[in-house]
């Protein structure tokens, strides 16, 4: 039987899985809204952000008092700094859904994205997603491997990234100076998204093994893209 | 005189504050690196975004060993969380000083910013550099007014981020796509340093009266500018 004290620690990993699950479906939904011109489910993301800000809010308050409480220290006190700092990076990913969301609002009955940018988007909303979806499942198992996957995940987001610029560098765009400016911006948002779910993942990976993800995964894969 | 727990705590502000100084003067710098094409300010900016790293690091390990040594409650529990909050801030900061730089390098021997934009982004470099020393001298002083003066500032910021918009979106931009992507980053880029200043000036006013500064400050000046 677990203690109160230990209670509290996974009720607040609870949390921080409730926090990457609403943040997943949000960025889900946040890119139908954009591709589909759906202010109605776009207005839900942005109210729905509210939530993930609770949610933080609630989980930081909880660490606070399980610091002042129970002291703890070692692993213990690793783990309540180290969620408080997941906590961060769920809810500014929150704020990215809800970005691509008012995005989405701002250009309505309009779509921000153009038809041959449709396909890259999506890709890009999916991978997010299923980014996030894994830094859940991160959080839950402790999977060491999990988290490194998220790595080569996110190479595959810059690969998409890049393609959106060249897209937008390509002497044929014909989408005029607004659109080059959304996709630019939409770009953007995807991949900090990607790279918060990253975060999480690593974060996570420090807790298990205290070396940070860097120590662990080799550079070379995703300079080599980077230089690309 | 005060004892070895408190002049710990005084040293992670101190810590803070050099943290503050040094992604202030990165700004600046890489605002006159993209200006001016100045390849080597530029390869500096970037070089120098390591220490940053290296500061935050070691006030997080610092700030840990405190928690779990000296166990603090209260308020001195609420620094040692809070000053993890701002380093990450600040950290953050330096990112974005470092992509005004990388921006500046990729573009070189070319300017990213054409001539008619000079102003309105050296306003920026110079707004965030101000935003930055600011919340240097709130962590310093502590002093609330001053805090709830950034905010204020920030508005003056999103008004900059505003003309940029105008300009792009402009009918006779005739300065491309390339350029008009450049510029959506940059903008982006001091928009969210700002914010990263406001953040940690605002995390101060929230140690010294409990209350988050959005409590204190009403929002209605930022809705007003935010819906215009």
């Amino acid at each position: 039987m677990r203690d109160a004290y230990h209670e509290e620690l996974d009720s607040i990993g609870d949390g921080l899985v409730d926090m990457a699950r609403l943040v997943g479906s949000a960025i889900g939904r946040a890119t139908t809204a954009i591709l589909d011109a759906d202010l109605k489910l776009a207005e839900s993301v942005i109210a729905a952000d509210e939530k993930v800000d609770d949610l933080q809010r609630d989980l930081e308050a909880r660490a606070i008092a399980l610091l002042a409480r129970q002291q703890p220290v070692a692993t213990d006190l690793r783990i309540v700094v180290t969620s408080l700092r997941m906590s961060a990076d769920l809810e500014r990913s929150g704020d990215l859904a809800q970005h691509v969301a008012k995005l989405a609002r701002l250009r309505f009955p309009e779509t921000a994205v153009p038809h041959d940018l449709h396909a890259t988007i999506l890709e890009m909303g999916q991978l997010a997603q299923r980014l996030m979806a894994k830094a859940a499942e991160v959080i839950i198992t402790k999977d060491v491997d999990l988290a490194l996957q998220l790595e080569h995940d996110d190479d595959a987001m810059d690969l998409l990234h890049r393609t959106l610029f060249q897209h937008l560098m390509d002497d044929r765009w014909k989408h005029g100076i607004e659109t080059a400016v959304d996709v630019t911006l939409l770009g953007r948002y995807y991949e900090r998204f990607a790279d918060h779910a990253v975060s999480v993942a690593k974060r996570v990976v420090y807790l298990v093994t205290g070396e940070h993800a860097d120590e662990i995964a080799p550079q070379d894969a995703v300079d080599a893209v980077e230089g690309a």
